[in-house]
């Protein structure tokens, strides 16, 4: 790795590792290790370093955004169900001062009532959703530019 | 086990671990151990393979309920204070094509307002409550008909 | 019969007189008397006396669960639409001191948002919801267990 | 144009055309000119016809929409101000058959608490948000990606 | 340890591992290590036994909650994030029978409004808020006095 | 009866056929039968005609308002769990031109939320209530002032 | 009565019994009676067999729908105040697969909040309202013409 | 023209101009351009002039709705998307004083929960729902009669 | 006075100083003065030692609460504007352990919308409302009532 | 014109082009013509310059603040309706750097409940409502203090 | 003073006595004194008699309300914080025939949400805010008018 | 008093002054006199001066508090009642650019729902509650470091 190589952590949030297994007609047939290849093979077009994370865990999400903060220059992340109940997740990403992008495999305001209040977009920067799988390959191109026009 | 031997998970949400040892006026005496005995003595008549789970962490009862899904025939599920608040034991229980059966200890609309909404309760497939632990073997038996009725 | 036998009361609300005649997508296709039948089978066999009252009219029901209170050993009751909008129904259960089962054929939680808000339940013992006709069989079998604990 | 050109329809809600002129906090120093420049040339690399309008009345957008129904392949809007407020923008892009991607240039999450609720949203397949201008262009390329896929 | 010795258990919760090092506006600069120093030093003039413990999972707080109930005298808990959305921790520090000081940093009232909803404050003794790291000296000291009052 | 005697319709609501027999913490020791006989007592010296009425049926009591318009100079009415329910009643009694009072055997301000909300209470004229059985005497008093001032 | 005559049910709720003997300004002058008679005089001339029913009690209104099941081909319903209080109507109507033409003589956005709330309408094909005692002869019309496209 | 024609205007407000052409599920098979034909035809039986008007914008409605005051005898509307969000057609509605009936070819009931709520209805006369393009000759009909006998 | 003599104390809450001298239609012609010379003529009656006390002050309501405690043997008041804000003089009625009859003159269920929340009423015993003046002579009686039943 | 002269807009919303021909018992006798002539006199005696503009147009009005922009020192505006609907004029509004004052003809807050919310209200710098046509002359008035204060 | 001359109160509500010494930045720098200094001027000139009042206690400023009624022509009011609290100055004003100008020096919109509700406005006839100090002179004004078109 | 003697001043509110002979349940069994001496003993030791003061009026608190603000180095206050519904208070409080501690007796959140929203602690540096009169001394503690420190 060059000292110029950008590092980014993409984080996956609770049951996103079934992607691709069950539901296919709300969350499509790709299954969570071939989006990871995807976006592997992007960063890599980039020259960008990635760093995967999936995990249940509300506090292992907290965690590991904590151990971003100083070693990565962007985070990627669909925090999925936490998305309308972690305060925990939203302070934790309000302490990064580097670009996140909050991804949503699909368009949360066609699903129930409750999915529509978001605890954590307030601390991203920016947000894509309703473009399945290749919103991961969206959010690291604008990544790259947020990136790109703040440095 | 013979190949017709269905299989049961039964998950024990947050604090139920110290059932029969704390505020027995709400959770009445028996013990979770007393509990999963009984539920393993109706099993072994039923001739059903039964396995226990019980976790604090949110993020775990996710785990297992993944797990479940391509090694059980039937789910009991006790998510106490996740009832009301996690949107990811929903999420990983709507996933599950097997039946799902809710057990409450005490009838929770007796109990304080925030108690009185569910998240977990449409994703399952029927709810038993307030019969204090006889209601997992109540339960038992509720899945044993569905399963009946679905085969 | 003897002096040792329970008397129970089982109290269908309105509509429920259609079952297995309308919507059977919702509610199966078992009809009231079938389900009576079973439960007066079940009865049997556990030695209790059965009483069966159905009525659209929710005076009625307040009038029976009163005639219910010093000649029955326990009520069961599917309130049905008077679940969500009966005070009445509500009172007159309170001042019952037999334990009362409240049973949903379906998982009123995945029917619309005005069925979730339930004003009888605080005034039950326990519920069953979600097994269909069946539920009733396993609320008996709850009411005996409740009925021998507390006696 | 060949026949193989794909037609884009790019709407710009209220306000828009002072982009770059008025409040450059909140919305940026780029021009709604500069940007559709910069929208020209993308969609020229990818072989596609563009067309754009900006309105600050409901009901030209409203008109706009309806016009495009037969004519375009996809459409990327920015209701801006009708997102929160316009039930008929809402019932005219739920006409569309084509893909809709929705594009806010701050994070709506961030602004004021009406803000928060999206009338349009439900009717948009996809969301590209707090990008700034950039976003359209991740719009367009998300766009392809659903053309792409879907046909 | 004579056996006169009182033992107090002192939990943070999500993100406090962080203290000092990232939005010292909001939390101040001091570190949780040199707040769990300044309390052990007041606890040993105090002649107490202090256990210090954080994570950012609410699952191992109310583990931790749960080993507490026989062994210790009191407790101290700042459960930040999960102040706001733990029903888990509630009916963990409900199960408790000694004092238990819930402490927050800054005064909530003066955050976003979503901060202003309490979970668990009525499952603590008291609250001690707004006074910084202060807060969890204050905090031991109100302690003291609870356990001399009611022993 | 003299041309002179005035006549005055007093309606008990759901329940109140069993006081003096239930919950007598909540309603007293006094019966129905005590109470009218008491009412009927104080209208003969007040030079009275009374007659009783009393139903757990909604719409009967509906009927018997009608019946009361052109045969009563005043009605007393307790509607009982019907307060909280009743757009009929309601609409019945607001049909009345003679005045009517509403009387509550307890303070509903003490008892459950849902309690508070009336809806029969704007179409009365006036409210006796928290004073037990004797509030029925007040509001043939009271029911007796208003019928010489307005005549 | 021809093979080919199409029989409806007319059902008028709680109170519609005093129409044009009370409250003039809201309901007008004409008497149910006098309402009745147009309708039959109608419905003699478009070839209609009609029976009319009235009752001021929500179970009899449930118990006249189910009735109307296998007998009737179309329904005029006015709920009158159990159009906000009634579920169980509600229900009853939900099992029709006739059409159901519900109607108001007045306005009702014009009155009383509670009176904006409607429980029924979501169970009927059709509502008309705000034209007095005229809006029946309406609604037979609409009904005759739903009969005569679905048929 | 005699002088005793009445002169009668129908406005339809935004997305009703492509009616018959998208979404027939909802709204039917029928264009506007047959309904209007349809309603002109059944004016001209009833010697009545009728004038039509339709648009997607807002304003455009408000300024035909002042341009009917001194010209027409009654309005027939279908405000569509504006019923639920425009102050400014009820204002307008508000200021004329002949019969204005609102049309919905739907039963707005059955459709998403903020269709449910109406800003415009307040300011109607009378309102037609759920009988689709039939619903503007009922309208049509009503008025002639409110017409009558208010003249 | 004799030992035997009860004490009542009789507040009046702000404005009703001018009672009879403004906006009589809501609150009628009667003063203050006359009002509580009616009272004091019906004390003497009934041998009771009356004190009167007005004041526009909430604080100054609540001193003579307090100073009601030791001397008096129950307290007639009307909160008027206070019933809906005042959270202290709650606090000073809940002090008390004497009978406390709530009294207002008109049916506050008719008037707006705010002055259907009462703060007040959960503290006292019993309400009287809607019998104009004439209510503090039955609020006295039942306060006659309340002593001799409950000594 | 003078270089010293200071130019003011003023813009009338949404049916205001009727005031003195409709409704005068809520909005006055005086036209709008009046009112413009009023004004325009006052601007004369202050040396000022007015242009005036109404329309019933959300968008018109959003265009008409846009040019506003650079061309004047102040605005005067009666958003009328968009009051309490247009995100859009309020964000038109916010982008003005130039005193601007809200007015009202009558006291919303003695109107129907959805004007007593503002969404323009907050994006003014002024409000004057109540004193009907006066208050155009107040608003001058009160803005000319402001451009001298804050030149 | 000649009888001609109006007589006008001034009312200020709780914590102006300190305007122009604390919070300038909201307030602005001037004194009530010098306020009052200003109204008192123009006054003057306006041949106005003026009376002054200020209190921090809600009774107090009832009381002056009342004792305005029969001694004062106008009534010009800044209720401050009890704005938003009180029912009893809304109940005093409500009791006055003469004009009431309610004025705030900010723009009461752009402050916290429980500000945008009044309890006061709706007994007011009009309203002036945001103009700081200057907002009592216009204020001044525009009663004069009122005073000179009522009388 | 030297000059380096910091001065507090402490405010009770409402029914404050019966602390220790009312409800001890709630309040605890020691005087308000008692708590002053305790606090005026320690503030002794910390060589403080301080002053006491008590009222059950709001206004008379809004005084004292802008009394306190060019005189005192530090305020602590216990709002109880005025906690809940004064804005005064709040805006007073805000005034202050000295330290002030807002103490409560009891927890709040384990009493009704009305005292859980506080409209003081947002004008409060800090919050101490639930230790009973203990928690002035904690205040007392904590002021001194907040004073130390912010010196």
């Amino acid at each position: 790795m060059t000292t110029a190589q950008k590092r980014i952590m993409v984080i996956h949030g609770p049951n996103l590792n079934l992607l691709g297994k069950r539901e296919p007609d709300i969350y499509g047939h790709t299954t969570l290790e071939a989006i990871d290849a995807e976006i592997a093979e992007k960063a890599k077009q980039l020259n960008l370093s990635v760093t995967f994370f999936q995990s249940n865990h509300e506090g292992a999400i907290v965690d590991i955004i904590q151990a971003t903060m100083d070693h990565e220059n962007g985070l990627i992340i669909n925090p999925a169900a936490y998305t309308h109940t972690s305060v925990a997740i939203r302070d934790a990403l309000q302490m990064l001062t580097i670009p996140i992008i909050e991804v949503h495999l699909s368009n949360i305001y066609k699903r129930e009532d409750f999915r529509h209040r978001s605890l954590t977009a307030a601390a991203a920067t920016a947000q894509v959703a309703g473009f399945g799988a290749r919103g991961y390959l969206l959010a690291l191109e604008g990544l790259m530019h947020l990136l790109a026009t703040s440095s």
